[in-house]
């Protein structure tokens, strides 16, 4: 009926094991008992061997899908800075630290399940077609199964397409869009969404009308999603992923990995 | 008969892939006509993921059996310098390593041959039971089907055995011994062996007699080796490699990948 | 009088500027307030241009003696791994570690007060006196002037002496010391001292009896100390400090930096 | 006279000290003998700290004047990749590779001479005013009488001026010129000269007369440049400095540091 035209499904994903060293970063063990997937940082941008080790436990523990969380190389700018690298310099550090977190999910026992870029290099694979096609094969020459998370309707996601890969279109809850589809720039004030009722009916509408309600305009806007994101850094993360949740319990959304109904 | 009592299949090994960004280091191309297995940096001590990726598609053309080799992250001391992680430390960069190196042998449909590490991780293995253990666990854990190389006769060899791994026992054809078995430390003058002749002449020595003539006494000491080692960056490494290779060949030792014959 | 032949100014430093990119460590704005003197990580072991930056500026409004901290190029490990340099290895990293940090301070229009090694290399200098001696003398190389800080009667207070710099030997208010004068080793569970009554007291007594009560004997043991040094990550850090700063006020003990009294 | 009207005083500079723990990269001994001014690599994009010692040491034995050339932190881009640092960034980085150099030049009691930023540091300040701004701005705030290097006719040499600082006007001997004024990218393949009389023809051209023959139009155009710059790494770099030096000799072009007549 009029039920199976909507989406029931949704997974929601999370970036996590971005502590380094002595230094702690976000939330990470409440996190996982309320979402789906996460994406673990690989140690350019984030994260190191220990790091990953301990992440990728918890997780299998938890039975959160394990993603790698490829960023450039830039410790001191947490992968936000643009690096201007080459197609085939991307393509090597993509699969670089595919491989390396892929290590500790083997030694793991477990099963890696998708790949999402951070930060500048998400970005730069959302609106530039090259670099988005260099991440994209980084991910099949990797293993063809995996599934590759982007922004949705970003050129990453129809890299991913033609490519042959399974891909996970992405929207944000606590993040604000512009009327083009674009995201709000972190340096605008309102760029976060920090109220959880806020966050809540945006990932609900995103959910279930595949639309989102942009800042700068009173009409919604076509939105198609598989998976939502939410940051871990968040002051208010818990709170919000909480409420996400019982909305989306309430409207008998099934929130799963997308591995479940790609 | 007698053919019986002498080893008839012997592996070479050389440590390649080791430039940086613009730096280059070694020569490695020729050097992949002569050997039958290669270990190529990881990116910690030496190496970067566009040196990785080329020295990978280079090996598998030329048919010569891939090995990681991960290393302390100490780019400017060339791996050379103790760093005195923690056992669960040295498990956990091996096996990133490891992982990183065998993104690209997967990318490129190879298949990874072994692990051996390198510089002072090396060394410290060879004599420490507990790092030993770490990296003997590290490989294990990533793929039990992977070859351990290590110093014949040392903790890493007996680590590698304990944890049900094939090892291959490494002698060295431009290293002199001493009488316990060990290597003369590089910074004594007579450490490396220059002369192509000299050193072919240890290399069958070890190859045909399992023995090796040390620097400080006239009586041969037993050696069991199941790879010899060449130092790519050494002045005469060509002319070395080809005459140890013309004398193994007038001998009829099998020159071949461990795998082969362990 | 009396009160002539006690020594009536003591400094109390804390090591700051240990953020790194997004990541903080410790509480430097508060502990500014209850200090004399500081140390700022120099981008090998912690910190980073911009920390250093701000750190610097902060020392400078609040009248805290600045002290360039370097430490082992050992980020993830955070400074406290031991790495095998050579002696001018050591030299050549302190020199440059030293050169960065007083970059900040003459565009800040400051003046660099002080060295203090980091973690690792902290314990070998105090140890080993050629390490001691490298540090000693990059110190005086760079600028004859400046206070080198060490740990009481150790070997780097030693080199310091014989180079003929002004040294300023140091004390611990929130670390518990073995008979032989040695700290117990972080590895240790009551290594640190968390009650803010006891920590003062200790400080009290070093300050006052030029004593301290070790761990594991009933019988107080002589220290020479010019500074005192808090831990700024330990949790009650500023109730011990303030604690601290109340008793030895009570008892006219001046708290100034080393240049003063030295 | 006549003498009065031609530019009797030039400088010639070269990138050096650029080798990196065990790789070494060009060729700096013989290159010392034939230039009055170098820039050497402060360990963000090349250098490290012994090599930096080393490069000083060898600089002020042979008289050659010393400047800071910092760099983006890419070691493995050697600093000719684009990062998007913020203005601040830019500041904070080089201000603090200044002073890591000038902490070898203080120890050798040696003077700083000038500081030349590198690769796409050096791109971006030529053609960005807030980015040359920056880096003006950080030469001033640590030592006012330094002389900046800056390409010829660009906004950094702009920046310098309205800063007050000394500014050398840089031009190349090696480089090819497009008729705008700015140099062929390295990506084109004519973008070098190689050949040592035709280098030595630009070098006189532009120290005589002003003026420099693009590659793409038969008219010179005007170009005032202090210093000639030539790469270390270049080929031919020994022979086209010979006849550089030769052609300005027979000219009675005198070559020496910029500070001697700026």
């Amino acid at each position: 009926m009029e039920a199976d035209c909507v989406k029931r499904s949704i997974d929601i994903n999370c970036d996590l094991g971005e502590s380094f060293g002595i230094y702690t970063f976000g939330q990470d063990e409440p996190l996982f008992d309320l979402i789906t997937s996460c994406n673990i940082a690989c140690g350019f941008h984030a994260g190191d061997p220990a790091t990953m080790a301990k992440t990728v436990q918890i997780a299998l523990q938890k039975q959160v899908a394990i993603g790698a969380h490829p960023g450039f190389p830039d410790l001191q700018g947490f992968g936000r800075r643009n690096v201007s690298l080459s197609p085939r310099e991307v393509y090597e550090i993509v699969l670089y630290q595919i491989g390396a977190l892929d290590s500790f999910v083997q030694a793991a026992r477990g099963t890696l399940h998708h790949v999402k870029p951070h930060g500048a290099l998400y970005h730069q694979a959302a609106s530039d077609p090259i670099i988005a096609e260099a991440i994209a094969t980084a991910v099949f020459d990797f293993r063809p199964q995996l599934i590759l998370y982007g922004l949705a309707h970003s050129k990453l996601v129809e890299a991913g397409k033609n490519k042959g890969l399974k891909v996970a279109s992405e929207a944000f809850i606590d993040r604000r869009y512009r009327s083009d589809g674009t995201l709000c720039p972190r340096s605008q004030a309102d760029a976060c969404i920090d109220d959880p009722i806020t966050a809540a009916e945006q990932a609900l509408h995103i959910a279930m009308n595949r639309q989102v309600l942009p800042y700068d305009t009173p009409a919604p806007i076509p939105i198609q999603a598989d998976t939502l994101c939410l940051h871990g850094d968040h002051a208010s993360a818990l709170e919000i992923i909480q409420q996400v949740r019982q909305e989306l319990k309430d409207q008998k959304i099934h929130v799963q990995p997308a591995i479940q109904f790609l």
